[in-house]
């Protein structure tokens, strides 16, 4: 792979298309698309136009999905038909789903009935089910061929099926009924049927399972492609690996963004970019409602303003007791989640998980519970303390109150995360800085109640 | 995929080995290995012996790691010898590298030449690179072969090679020319020459790539394997489609992990498998050393304790302060970390990245300052504030030092992933609660300094 990218900008932004099209025919789709994604889109296309069929399709196949919506725009009704007419069913549903609602209606009539069919049917799965990633250019088998006429068949149709590596053998009615892997076939005497040869005992998945359940069974068992079923066990389409990688990719990026509280797309490879007032977009609502959350932190300790004056010692702690709470809830959040993303536990696996987690928790809290008792005697010698209460006073409320909420929070990182997934949010949502900062709350509330208690206030 | 887990598991605890073979005989190996996985080692291997050996290889590769040490640990030195000689290259390294060194270098002596040869020279590469993770059984062919006598070679040796998909045609020296699909091999005419057919233009790794990038590679090009060269080209293995999907699982949970401040393993699906004290070892150190750095916080806030006792105001507003720098400090340190585990951003980015960052953060001090000030407007009256100075004072101060946290929380959130990066760490080790930590720290030391300076102290 030679890194022409450079160069290849070059020769578009001089407007030298020849030349671009000579420099670029023996290089990968991916990374011509990549090369000249940050293009104008006018440009883009002239170039793209002189391309063959086949090539230009995989190019922009490549493009990223915001900017396939770019070129669309500036094209006329005829070149976007021909264009979608030609796109893998999968990638074509996707851009339909983001084009905007007049363009699209606008096309529509400009497509043959086959392929309208096709595009309502793929769009009409919500998004995030295996229905809404599936293609539907896989190939078929009858049981009743031979091997040999398998291997004839399949050649005859591979250039239109996303692989040929599997192939799925139905009945009449379109029900599953086995499949056959290309190896099989290779393997196979030439006059064995196919009836004999595919394997009976397939993996599935259904058109409403969750893609990243569906991209976790195609890893647990290693396939090339696993096909998607109706509740009748009618084939519907197929989701390939390429396709696993990309749910996963996608998945990965939504937890990380929802965990550090980012909102906004969630297409990888976007950072630089994207402007600031973009990233700030994102960004800020998060920021600002947390903020908000936070503002009732600051409501307790206007609450407790007096015993803070009184004991300007406590405010010493404040910060450790709220960022151990911060970190130890935030641990748990991110177990569950990750636990729960994997289909590893369930929800009414919650008590079994509030158990281990309250026996992590009661471990850690009597862990810093010595390190803040060890703290406040060594160090808390400067500080002013009320006559009648002594460091002894002070260490015992303070370390009683951290591993009080150390528990709590590991015990609201369960429960939060876990009560999402019951509403059927996201429970990503409700791990880290929201969880941080509602266990700042809970947190600041132990304390002072505590210390109310222990020094007997 | 029917659901026999329950019923296999049974058999197994009332020892019914022969019942249970004939249960699972037409049961995928991942599902049989994920039912029996929570077995004693020595039950498991007597099923595991009377199966046949493909049958038995292939439910081995679907155990865990540690489990798969636990059972070749009971073995006799022949059996373990017989295991590791017929699983596939890449696991049979993996395994290799896990056992005791007594138990492995016992072994070695027991297995043929070319395989410890393979073994050493899989164990050889660094954790983490291509060459780890790769596999030697690919299949191969010569230049001067036609189609007809590529397939039936691959047919011959099929059965011994991770995937006849794509082969790989050597020169002499075993240097990479080309590949070639099964596709292509269909679909070409049957006496024509392999060298005229295979692609030379392909896509490949390097043995010390990282293991990352080489999956994302996979991705990219919707590859079923990419190969492995040594410097010179020559072909050394090849990575599959699943193994990037087994990538890309371990880096994101590698990250989550180190995002989230937790230790240990990372291997999958083992939530509850672990004990609460195993739980406890992974999690403590994080919590205790963010506890001690914690620590920090409390002296600069017995620092400033006469200020405090004076405003004690200024205590209010000391937890949305920490919280609204650990989380925009969080968001810029997710996406600095994710843009360079997928190679978006180098290092060398660095100023491009702090001018990005800086003018977000810039937009969200104002915006949070604004919050701020109205909110010590707003309900500030409660406090007791010192003659001489009013709300307006306390407001400016406060959301002046708001303003500035968020722009440093910002910076350090880019400074120290990049900091970690360069050093050769893994940037994700400094994001999240270290991050929170760190800029408690600073968030606080800017609070009191902007105090004292605008409330003229």
């Amino acid at each position: 792979m030679k890194n022409n990218i450079p160069e290849l900008r070059t020769l578009i932004e001089e407007e030298k298309y020849q030349d671009f099209y000579t420099a670029c025919r023996d290089l990968h789709p991916a990374v011509i698309a990549g090369a000249i994604e940050e293009e104008e889109p006018d440009k883009v296309w002239k170039i793209l136009k002189q391309m063959d069929l086949f090539f230009r399709i995989a190019i922009f196949n490549h493009f990223d999905h915001d900017y396939q919506v770019e070129i669309v725009e500036i094209l006329p009704r005829e070149d976007i038909a021909s264009l979608l007419t030609d796109m893998p069913p999968d990638e074509r549903a996707d851009l339909f789903k983001r084009m905007p609602e007049e363009l699209s209606e606008s096309v529509l009539p400009a497509l043959a009935h086959a392929q309208r069919e096709d595009i309502r049917r793929l769009t009409s799965y919500e998004e995030g089910t295996a229905g809404a990633v599936m293609t539907s250019d896989y190939a078929t088998l009858k049981a009743d061929f031979t091997t040999d006429e398998a291997i004839n068949w399949l050649r005859k149709v591979a250039p239109n099926r996303e692989t040929i590596y599997y192939a799925y053998v139905l009945d009449d009615k379109r029900h599953l009924l086995g499949f056959v892997s290309l190896k099989d076939l290779i393997l196979a005497r030439p006059n064995k049927f196919i009836r004999n040869l595919m394997h009976e005992d397939f993996i599935f998945a259904r058109t409403t399972d969750d893609q990243e359940v569906v991209a976790r069974k195609i890893q647990k068992f290693n396939l090339i492609a696993i096909p998607v079923l109706k509740e009748d066990n009618e084939l519907v389409g197929i989701i390939t690996h390429d396709d696993a990688l990309d749910i996963l990719t996608q998945e990965q990026q939504e937890d990380l963004e929802r965990l550090m509280a980012i909102g906004g797309s969630h297409e990888a490879l976007m950072y630089m970019k994207k402007t600031a007032w973009a990233h700030f977009k994102n960004r800020s609502l998060w920021v600002i409602g947390l903020a908000v959350l936070g503002l009732v932190s600051g409501f307790i300790v206007q609450n407790y303003e007096g015993l803070l004056i009184q004991f300007a010692v406590l405010a010493i702690f404040m910060p450790m007791l709220v960022g151990a709470g911060g970190n130890t809830g935030s641990q748990s959040a991110a177990l569950v989640v990750r636990a729960l993303a994997i289909h590893e536990i369930n929800v009414s696996d919650i008590f079994k998980v509030l158990l281990k987690e309250f026996q992590v928790a009661f471990l850690l809290g009597i862990l810093l519970g010595c390190l803040a008792f060890g703290r406040v005697l060594l160090f808390g010698g400067g500080s002013s303390i009320p006559a009648g209460f002594s460091l002894w006073n002070i260490g015992l409320a303070v370390s009683v109150a951290l591993a009080l909420q150390v528990i709590s929070a590991t015990l609201i990182g369960v429960l939060l995360p876990m009560g999402a997934a019951k509403l059927k949010l996201d429970p990503a949502v409700v791990a880290s800085p929201a969880l941080t900062t509602i266990v700042d709350i809970t947190g600041l509330l132990i304390y002072f109640t505590t210390a109310k208690i222990i020094l007997n206030l």
